[in-house]
């Protein structure tokens, strides 16, 4: 931590802040210059930096921590590269896992495995129990829906993810699926992170609508400081005051956390946007601003799509979608998966 | 849903789109313009709106009924006010309820009571399961602080407010919590509001750091549809580009929850700025905007609470905050409760 | 400025770092402690702060100098108070400026300075020339509208407020106006902060729509760095999220700038808001939690103002809020001017 | 205009906004449901909405009508193409703008001139007349910067493109530049929109930093509106609650302009992100989502850059991105300028 001291300071104030962190278990060096004096504060002390920057004297405090430490590249040099059955994530592969928005029959959902395997895709999406903004709208099929998705991935060699709302439901969930996913949501909700942990299973991790990247991974941080390993984290579009899209995808998010964190990072065009003519764009975008993977909704049939209709391909726009993004792939050093 | 035809629009694309909507319920009347047209659906259809939006002709979607129903003015013209043990709220009431951020022993929770009963406070909050930021954190002292909460509550005669972090605590908590309180991270966890819901029992909503005004009520209308009665609504500051406060106390977003709901408004300060200098201006101009409440944190020491601190007043403090309270009161036509 | 660096960082690296710094006019400090190692460098020297981050073995850099000056508090510790013809501005008076949106003939803006007058408002405002989002709006009746303006204010003893939009217009405005307001869309208009910081009069800064505190304080800092002593500034709304209101007062920025700077703040509750409900509650808020003065609109009749109306108080409603102000004033201990 | 009734609104209330609408021009005609009941009010009538939706029983108002009209796809459906002297501005064509943030000395702006010359740029960018949020950075060389900018752009045949800050510099530039450029910061002064639109040279417009979408077209509608005919928007990011980067670079702007107007669209990921590691992919994900061109900072020596140094890119870095925009192309259907 470094505290800066005020201009007119008080050397019995000056005493008093050196003391207040000494009894707090840091140690202490001081840099005086001829406009500022800064102290410095080093060690394993504890204490919250704003009840610091209420000492008299004191200007301002700088934490110089991050406040994560198993989600940064300090603590794993080398990008996290981990399989989810025949699929590898992160390193040199571009990954596309997509899907319906919610598995609404069993007829629906292998239609749409059929759809994501044919174009290349190596993952299926489909929502069993959806979070809706609306008490009053479609809320998922529940273990029915599982049983589908399971069904269909099996059928098409793919692995299933599906979003997971509520911490007891990992009993149920944990038959059918491969990834959990944490919905943007819930992605503070801190129980659900920490039965998750223990799970141990691959989890991929939505950014928060107005969390910044230093609390997603921090939200990571969760996940790893209770055991798990293989966590995707997903940019999915923050709140902004634009209106005109759902949310604004933060594209520079992603070098960004490239560079602070070891772990891979997929895009969601699809909720970022919220509009099927801006998902290729948007999504080709990501690839080549240094994504692992997308993660896209597809239907036979959008307009007749339970939720999220709007936002979803149709079967020959994801198709285009894969064939471009082989083009690309060369610039950023990937091969698709 | 008012849907606008582009200039251009062919009066085939129009047909399309009026058999669009009848075909999904809706009757549909055209007001032609010399420079627009528009198409007005009523009735009693279900579509998503990006959808028709993305129809050929079609320019705009306009929806005009607001999500909500249960949580509105027009559903209740008069204010809610309920009761909470021996305290109303809502009315002509002015309600403070206060406590430290979290239960520390049995004897800080009970010093805490004295200072807030003794300064005029009415309803003793405290944290027993703490969502923190960091895994690393001070998490709580879970039941046993529950239990200290009730003595200390009973003792001085204020019920008790705390804050529920699962949907599975509900059993654990409900002997000893009069108010459960929902915080901004979890606003939007559709499953714990689903469970509290169901419990009927006094529900505090924080709004969500990135929630709009309309997915608050909508966050309350969940609430009220699966069997709440009695809401209160907690507007925390929300995030903003502005990074010298914690947030940013939407301090409109009083008057206008007012007009359009019949739900009581509190305030919280002390989560609003962050820090204890500014609680006290912006708990006050909370009050005078129009709140029915305000809750905050105060501790007998807060250089050394075990967490928030920096925005936790000094005993003198809250005292002073509700003796100016009482003078603002008649402005707003209140009395303090 | 503290240099936080890596972990890893070789020894080769932090001599690079450190060289790179004396380079530039830095002396440089060290301070190690387990976890982590910093340089602090003091002194006169200049750099761009991200270009040190650049350097290989940093992690990250800390300006620790506040970019202001002549704003700041340190440079002048008490409250600046100083005269507008009668009107005191800061220390203890609150100060109301009032009038229509737009000067629209010699009769309104002299019915308006009645209505302002008689209420207890001390100061005129009106805009001349108007800077409108629309090239097909209204834009103001120039300098005919501050001939009407200036014999309003002079009847009723009212120093008078207006925009300037643009460098040149001082030639034209200098012989009119007592106070110019520079609004929000030009808070970053820096020739014009330049030539009116030159002409000496005072000056009323509104905050910019996605200005910063620090930001904000810098506009001023220009103005009092090419000559200005006497300037208002003024809190308008800032853009977030929620577009309900049409701005979002940031109710914190009041505290946070009376104690980061000696300049006076006033509250538009007028424009933070957009609807006439509001501005009482809002600008009610302003003043309790501890700004200066409020400026708002009024007109004899509201619905038909050329320009925001629905901002605009009614007379009766004007009178209303200053009678509210009266008794609030004791309070933040201050006597309505 | 659509305007949406209270549900219970009485038929008197019902007749008076009629009555109001009819009385300020407009045609209305009632589209009853079930549940609600709106007007449409449509033909030449002028009203602020916001004063509508103040009459007692109404619920909400909804323009209809887009406020520009010049600028949007509907006055022009075809791309905007123009030339530049030797370089043609939209349709087929990627453009790269490039150069230094400012104009430090004659031979520095002509070594900046080779490199993007010899890299594939086709056009020079340079600052003479600086806006700085400091009043104490340096301001730029003035005139002299524009002469050297002219030179070094004949030398290698160039347009130059620089910032204009103030209406009275149209005189002075007029002989010197190309393309006029205006800055975030001045996206909505509109003294210089008029004054620039009737120059009838080529402007590039910036968007605001907390400007939508609709802003950014009105303040173009300006240019039109005033003679301007050929005009580039430039996205470079907005302002949300992630500091990380400078801005957030709005990616989704892109597509979404691209529909709204028929405008040309360059990304500047110079200033969108503000450190030089991001603006290789970000500036190709500009490309990917459907941009226009790029405006991007070089310079032979980013550290001793007197501006802005840490968002430059070094000679080498430039040469990769024309590269890589070249292979990226044909997934856009597009050639290299």
């Amino acid at each position: 931590m470094v505290v800066v001291l005020e201009k007119g300071v008080t050397p019995r104030e000056k005493e008093a802040v050196r003391a207040f962190l000494t009894d707090r278990g840091f140690q202490v060096r001081e840099v005086a210059g001829e406009e500022e004096t800064i102290l410095g504060a080093v060690g394993s002390g504890q204490v919250d930096h704003r009840e610091v920057e209420m000492q008299p004297g004191v200007a301002r405090v700088v934490p110089i921590t991050k406040p994560y430490k198993l989600a940064s590249r300090e603590f794993k040099k080398a990008d996290s590269v981990f399989s989810v059955g025949p699929v590898k994530i992160g390193g040199n592969r571009l990954v596309v896992i997509a899907g319906p928005c919610a598995v609404e029959s069993r007829e629906q959902i292998l239609e749409c495995a059929d759809i994501v395997a044919s174009a290349g895709g190596v993952m299926l999406r489909g929502g069993a129990f959806k979070p809706r903004t609306s008490p009053y709208s479609f809320q998922g099929l529940g273990e029915e829906g599982l049983r589908y998705m399971k069904e269909a991935g099996e059928r098409y060699g793919m692995p299933v993810i599906t979003e997971i709302v509520a911490p007891h439901q990992v009993e149920i969930m944990r038959d059918y699926v491969d990834v959990f996913q944490i919905g943007a949501r819930n992605m503070q909700n801190f129980e659900l992170l920490k039965v998750l942990g223990a799970e141990g299973r691959p989890v991929m991790l939505k950014r928060g609508l107005s969390a910044t990247i230093e609390e997603w991974l921090m939200a990571a941080e969760y996940l790893l400081a209770h055991g798990a390993e293989d966590i995707i984290l997903c940019e999915r579009g923050i709140r902004t005051f634009e209106t005109y899209t759902r949310n604004s995808l933060d594209i520079s998010s992603i070098p960004v956390v490239k560079k602070l964190s070891h772990l891979p990072v997929f895009v969601d065009p699809s909720h970022a946007t919220g509009l099927r003519d801006q998902v290729i764009p948007v999504g080709l975008a990501g690839i080549v601003a240094g994504a692992d993977g997308l993660i896209v909704e597809v239907h036979p049939d959008p307009p007749r799509a339970a939720s999220d209709g709007p936002q979803t391909l149709y079967p020959e726009q994801f198709e285009k979608l894969l064939r471009d993004i082989e083009v690309l792939s060369p610039v950023v050093e990937r091969e698709v998966a």
